[in-house]
């Protein structure tokens, strides 16, 4: 983690260019890392398997008992401030960057993902109310939500309401009927709303519901949905009618409660403009959509860990070869070898190390570039960065969570049988992992969102990505030039199959806006392939800024194994998705519309 | 499942060449469809989500107990004469055809995976009991296994010896030292198996575990392996020292209990000739193989089913277009669509049932080969059969397997977040299918087996296959020329796909073969793509036969849709594969030995 944040971003360079992050340099970077990881391995991680098999517990009075070790977790967590990481200082936050958010949740969730559901839309809520809510209503709430001391959840989801938001029914009605319907008018909600994270629990006092609502004669769809803030418990104490009606058994993160919820009458008060909710809700859509990112993220390596632990361990059959200097190469050497160094385990390991340390740079990259997006003091370069961050936050969402998934998938399958009990944790991440891929818009939703809104109907924002990765072939030809002649090599190959991986990418891209003039429909059959090939494309700049690095890197052995990962990356899992830039430019036939 | 057995397979044919099926024609074969899918539907498939709720139940005795109406549905099995089906009447079986009993499974699966693990190995046992007992023992277990009475367990994991059975460590010592230590020999056997499916139940009165263990004396590895019956209860009615003394907790089949079995003493009589208990194991490797396989195809099915139906009564979203005929085309037309509608679901949807129609193809044809393996009256044609079934054999498990848990886990993404909760089932069928993957030798073994033993070690074997795909291009093209225009094409063109898949395959094939001389570890870091490439083969051949076969359909609507389906697996399917053939013949560069 640390060396792609100093070494292949050189994110400290990029802080100092950043005035509120004028106190934020390696060393405290470091130091938060540290931290981290501790609080991930020592508080959360040894109740990650326990809570899967206990669950939470609902009760009939609509209270949620979360697995035991949850409420003093949190507690611990509250205490060492990390709710409020990225949050502003002004609110009460530590300001510090997004960056080192991404890190720390990436290790949360690879120790503990249903614990971490509850802190997981902290952040988005700060922002929703620090964004919108007037002075009274910022006051009471804000600084309780900061500090961690009150959790917050996110009321979207209806029954017959999912990714199409337009279709939600709770109705929100103005407590004084004379009064104008403004920011902060106090109404009552009404309504069933599902899948609500942590909709009730007991690891906070009291619980700060943001709720889509409808006012009444507000337009039909998504453009008359109102932002409404309903706290479980109101200022003078009573309870409110926001009530937990029963939890979700869900295949994995069975710690987190998952709420149906029955607004009844509910107390609360309008948050920004009326019928202005889900713009409201998509201000904070990029971070939360990084932020699903980073859940798949961390499954990808922490379920690598245990299979690359696991293969080292187990003693199995005789490999077909050994490695040199392993000192079983004589034929006096007996006995199994470890699976590690059987092929087709050697083969998905390092797939899964390889998707592990590209995924890491993606992502961290994109957080950065978000913290630029936010923080820059030059405006030009706050919108440049605004604009590449909206092309990457749907591919970071549905790339790495696939990625995550089905890397834990594939990691299980090096356990064998015993993958398959709860023992190894292994089966628990494959579980957990699932979720990632669906929520916070469904990776199909994200593939269009990316192709349709992202690139074809903004040509401009492919080029900024284009610019990239063509800048990075140009520094890596020049580093070629400047080099001993070992290096110059490998970096002027990795340098033209940048520029190939860019022209491919245009060119594919071009071929869909020419083609869908013709077949509308187009660009939605291959919005997936789309997703999926770019995410490969943006895996292979990070093998290359990480195989760029690389050659700073002192010690011997690490050197070595980035490289050998770099190649692997480039070798065996770039050409296994190029067929899908091959399909796009190919052009697929219309999908049938059978009696299914 | 009526339509690939009398028309594409016309198996009816077949079992008129077979004098061991002289009984059975189409008539017989659909009542036993129609009751078998009855069973499962009305049986056990109610219970296949509460059992996964509830779990089965250890006790500190060593006793178990299954789910709520596990025992009463055994009954129901047992007296419906379910377990002998493909018995051989002499041994009071029904002496059916495996491929009868390939769609029984095929619905049991689909309907309830975890019961079905308990009647899952009984055909393998009484195929151990009836080739290896001696008269006695085979006399007082055989007609209780053949009639279900008593269930049977197969004991060969322990907890060093996974994949590698040369390292069990379980002992059987003769119970008269001075008697020869011949078939029959009474024994007692000390050690400890893991991961027996029904180590213990409460279902029957008695069980039948099935033993390797090791003789004093007897050669390291698998040569020194000797099969041990091993009862529950002994003959004058003592409880044996065969104690379970736990069960795991799985990521799925939660209804099937593996046992922890610790043999203490127990009393038992040596199966077949000492030291060859591996080879009587691998006589049943073939039916067992092939009936996991079907557990992928019944998973398969029963997923893509509950996404079909879901994705025809959810409306969510306008789709970019609307099919034809639906009425909904007017601008006036208004509100969401079934999301079947939306193309990412649309080709996620035909994407599963096209698998499902071409593997049931595949899987139903094996099954065919496989009862022709041992009942064809022409010793040659047993021969032949027996080889090409030998070939199949790991295809059919890994692929199927494959299919089955990935398409699963895709349709879980129709259902968005409804599919991760319990209520919908689906969460469960990916849960229950991560199992078939791994045991009966793991994926990754059958994709060295294939390759190695069955392929690279026997050229002879492929070139059936190869005769096979061949003969099916010129029966296309023999119809083709006898047909319609408007057919003709269509059949020339699957015809000349056929051959080109044909060709690819023996290409790769003798690639490998040239290369291995020079890199005997090549064959090992590309078994797995082979034997996805070669599913794939696979799966264009049993669409051309689909396609073929839907030319008799009389109903349009049917035909038009198998049609369809066959079109998509040969645009849409079939692509996505050809990369794993390019990398075959290309070569792949050697695999890093990292510290991983």
């Amino acid at each position: 983690m640390r060396f792609v944040i100093e070494q292949v971003l050189d994110a400290p360079a990029s802080w100092r260019a950043m005035p509120d992050f004028a106190e934020v340099d390696a060393d405290l970077a470091r130091e938060v890392l540290a931290q981290a990881g501790r609080f991930a391995q020592d508080v959360i991680a040894p109740l990650n398997g326990p809570a899967d098999l206990q669950g939470c517990t609902w009760r009939p009075d609509g209270s949620v008992t979360t697995p035991d070790g949850f409420p003093a977790a949190w507690q611990a967590f509250v205490e060492g401030g990390w709710p409020a990481l990225p949050c502003a200082p002004a609110d009460g936050g530590q300001g510090l960057p997004q960056l080192l958010n991404a890190a720390l949740f990436e290790m949360l969730v690879g120790a503990n993902h249903a614990w971490t559901m509850y802190p997981g839309l902290l952040h988005g809520a700060c922002e929703a109310i620090g964004h919108h809510a007037v002075p009274a209503l910022r006051e009471r709430y804000l600084p309780k939500v900061v500090s961690g001391e009150w959790l917050a959840t996110m009321n979207l989801t209806e029954p017959q309401a999912g990714s199409d938001l337009g279709l939600s029914r709770t109705r929100c009605e103005p407590v004084d009927a004379a009064a104008p319907v403004v920011n902060g008018a106090a109404v009552t909600v009404t309504g069933q709303k599902i899948f609500i994270s942590g909709g009730d629990q007991d690891m906070t006092d009291n619980i700060v519901h943001l709720v889509l609502a409808r006012l009444p004669g507000a337009p039909d769809g998504t453009r008359g949905l109102t932002l409404v803030l309903v706290p479980k418990i109101l200022p003078d104490g009573r309870r409110n009618g926001a009530w937990c009606d029963g939890i979700e058994k869900k295949m994995g993160i069975k710690g987190s409660a998952t709420a149906q919820m029955r607004f009844e009458q509910a107390e609360g008060w309008i948050l920004g403009e009326p019928n202005a909710g889900l713009a409201a809700m998509f201000l904070m859509m990029n971070s939360a959509r990084l932020h699903v990112g980073m859940q798949g993220l961390g499954h990808l390596e922490a379920a690598t860990r245990i299979a690359s632990d696991y293969a080292q361990e187990r003693l199995q059959l005789r490999a077909p070869s050994r490695p040199a200097g392993s000192g079983a190469n004589t034929a006096a050497a007996r006995g199994p070898d470890p699976i590690a160094w059987h092929p087709a385990m050697r083969r998905i390991l390092l797939d899964l190390q390889t998707q592990t340390e590209g995924a890491r740079v993606i992502a961290y990259w994109t957080a950065l570039l978000l913290d630029e997006a936010e923080h820059h003091p030059d405006a030009a370069v706050r919108a440049q960065r605004h604009d590449l961050v909206a092309l990457l936050t749907p591919v970071v969402k549905a790339f790495l969570t696939h990625l995550g998934h089905h890397g834990a998938n594939a990691a299980l399958g090096v356990l064998g049988g015993h993958g398959y009990v709860h023992d190894w944790g292994i089966e628990q991440h494959v579980r957990d992992s699932r979720i990632a891929l669906i929520y916070e818009g469904t990776n199909e939703i994200q593939a269009i969102d990316l192709l349709m809104r992202k690139v074809l109907d903004r040509p401009g924002r492919l080029a900024l990505l284009l610019g990239v990765l063509r800048e990075e072939a140009d520094t890596l030809d020049a580093q070629a030039e400047a080099t001993t002649a070992g290096d110059a090599a490998g970096l002027a190959r990795w340098a033209a199959l940048l520029r190939e991986e860019a022209a491919t990418l245009e060119r594919a891209t071009a071929t869909l806006q020419r083609e869908r003039a013709t077949r509308p429909d187009l660009p939605f059959l291959v919005a997936d392939d789309y997703l999926q090939a770019l995410g490969h494309t943006l895996l292979a700049w990070a093998w290359a800024r990480l195989m760029r690095a690389s050659l700073g890197e002192a010690d011997a052995a690490r050197r070595q194994r980035l490289q050998a990962l770099c190649a692997h990356g480039r070798d065996w899992l770039l050409p296994a998705s190029r067929w899908r830039w091959t399909r796009i430019e190919s052009g697929v036939p219309e999908l049938a519309w059978p009696g299914l």
